[in-house]
């Protein structure tokens, strides 16, 4: 081990932390929140933190910390991102970030205790509860709860597709702990640092090694409910059925024919998920619900986008008699990151001789939660031909250890203070 | 009880009857295959057939026999339909003529109790196993693997989306019996006769009470399965992806359309059925399935709108870069009844002044089935705005109960030995 470089050490402790929940006969994941396999990389991952001093605990939530105290009292520098995975998913993704974040933590570990008194701050690696959302919905679920973005006791009782809770998914891997993992007195973090893969190719395509993000698209995101009503699926005439399918698959096809009314990549259209009801071959469904996004880096075109489909469904609603009810809905404008906290991975860039650009995030991820608390910085690295959520998501291994020297980096001046007035 | 006339009777019973799963606060039910409402219901039913003199058997599928043997070694006339369910749907449809028939036999063994020398054959009431095809599939089970159309093991090794197999599930509510119930030799039924609610409005409209059925629809049903690739549905590029959904949702719409292009009750189209993979909230889904049907009383009509559709699939194929596979796919002429059943029939409706026209089934029957192998008779009575596979599906009781009389009659000739030369 000893004659290992810490590089060398990252990707041996990263190919081992890739093999839990592998999908067989691919490079990828599946390690929804709370299943078996998460539970079986946190002991692994526990164990990890505990070889190299850090005290692990857990919240109530089940966010995974690990703590060193290197100035007794002080706060935290916090850093780290989500081993949770999508189904069939790619091992990167968050999974990186975490294990990063651990390594760089050790490597400025080992620096402070030679240095004692650069430190300003103790260090903290955290993996955060239920990321993706797929399992258990909201998404960013352990980092909404731990900013006080969502009450614990509604993200404790929510049900996967079985009908399992949180609470239950949590003690049967054993990871739902304490309430408060910082203190009686609530949050003593000083500033959070995430890095990521990025889910777009577009720092590929640049040659930029390091992203420093400096926003998060806007969006509109929408819980659709669409209303017809049961019929014999093959006797029931075609003028007398209101068939919630129908209005439910002219949202999804309109979905994507409002992108080519903006310029091309200003507007992004989706819909993942769709349930139907009772969903059986000879009845005209009664019921469909369906997830569907608007993203763009333009809160303009997010409204103009909006306006349309609003429009659409106006019609679909009238043509096909159905009714499509709004459950639930969120929208944001373009959300910013920290100027400083760009400024400051744009530094540490600039000394260790690694490309850069600023970058905007499509997609949230836990720092858009942490960012609104405390200094934050977000960092990608680059993702080959940008594929996300899917089985062969690739970063090469010297974009891996090149964001583990930036993020220490970072940790090391965020430990001395930096950021923190 | 004695005072009751035998309408009343048959109302008091099928009152009884309607109860087995019913939905609260609606008049429908949900009893689907093999669900412990079904037990229920079976059991209560067996008890009803005992107390009439009838012997109770299953066969190895679980369809459930009630035998009256008049003629010692005689061939039986078979009569019956299901009482299985959709989900959330009518208390009517296959229930009324399971019980219709089990009424029809009560008054045709009393009649020939006290006229032994008219009987030819011995008298059965059948209800079929899962003809719905909703938990299970294919539909029309029971009545398949008695007439050798499905093998047994396949049929019983079918599991549910929760992966309980038909096997587990019989045996669950104690209804899998023995593998003959009609002899070692196999099939000892001389007819059958089958009365279902019209799935339809075309009698009610015309005020006729007794649909003498003569065909069922022609018809083109496929299970297609659609491939895309799994990406994030927020950050990957539009052009870069290959959605499955959007596919299906292009198929859906699709069918509808079709529709127009024929004249008006020439062509009916539906999906019921669709499954999306992973079905995240943040993944385009990289895999649909989805079921299909085409229906119309032509078959040319059919081929028509199925070389449309498969021009559809070749432009979504190319403009939305995803595979479209046919699974499977099934397709028959309009399939007709035989008409000597249809004359039997019509002969019972005149002799009882009950009004009476021809009418074309849009959906299959156990009778389906069976009139491949014995002569024939199927049967329909009103319903109230053709709604189907509803919770407000209703058919008024002067029809039932004229049902019942109707099918009376046509059981007596046929136990007399109509339809067999």
């Amino acid at each position: 081990m000893t004659d290992q470089t810490p590089n060398e050490t990252f990707l041996a402790d990263w190919a081992i932390h890739s093999r839990f929940g592998a999908v067989e006969g691919t490079n990828g994941v599946e390690r929804q929140a709370a299943s078996a396999a998460d539970g079986e990389q946190r002991k692994w991952f526990a164990e990890l933190l505990e070889s190299h001093g850090f005290t692990v605990k857990r919240d109530a939530i089940g966010n995974q910390f690990g703590l060193l105290e290197l100035v007794p009292g002080a706060p935290y520098v916090l850093t780290g991102s989500h081993m949770d995975s999508q189904p069939t998913a790619g091992r990167f993704d968050g999974a990186y970030g975490v294990m990063a974040s651990a390594h760089a933590c050790f490597r400025v570990a080992d620096e402070l205790r030679e240095n004692p008194e650069k430190a300003k701050f103790n260090l903290a690696v955290v993996n955060w509860f239920n990321e993706e959302g797929s399992r258990f919905k909201p998404s960013m679920m352990g980092s909404s709860v731990f900013t006080d973005k969502l009450a614990l006791e509604e993200a404790l009782a929510t049900e996967d597709p079985k009908g399992i809770t949180v609470r239950e998914a949590l003690d049967e891997i054993g990871e739902r702990g304490a309430a408060q993992v910082f203190g009686e007195e609530g949050l003593d973090v000083a500033s959070y640092a995430e890095i990521h893969v990025q889910q777009g190719r577009s720092m590929e395509e640049n040659g930029v090694t390091i992203g420093l993000v400096n926003a998060t698209w806007a969006a509109h995101k929408y819980d659709f409910r669409v209303k017809g009503e049961q019929a014999h699926s093959g006797s029931a005439l075609m003028a007398d059925r209101r068939d919630a399918l129908l209005g439910a698959a002219r949202l999804v096809v309109a979905a994507r024919e409002l992108v080519d009314e903006f310029e091309p990549g200003a507007l992004h259209t989706a819909c993942g998920e769709l349930t139907v009801y009772p969903n059986s071959p000879v009845v005209v469904a009664s019921e469909v619900r369906l997830l569907l996004d608007l993203r763009s880096p333009s809160a303009e075109v997010i409204r103009g986008a909006h306006e349309r489909l609003m429009a659409v469904i106006e019609r679909v609603q009238r043509d096909d008699r159905v009714e499509i009810e709004i459950v639930a809905e969120h929208s944001w404008d373009q959300n910013p990151y920290q100027e400083e906290g760009v400024e400051l991975a744009r530094e540490v860039a600039e000394s260790l001789g690694l490309t850069h650009d600023r970058v905007m995030t499509v997609a949230g991820h836990d720092s858009t939660n942490m960012k609104d608390l405390v200094p934050t910085v977000m960092l990608f690295v680059p993702s080959v031909d940008g594929v996300s959520h899917n089985l062969n998501e690739y970063t090469r291994d010297e974009d891996l250890v090149a964001g583990v020297e930036h993020l220490t980096g970072v940790i090391g001046r965020l430990a001395e203070g930096a950021l923190v007035a």
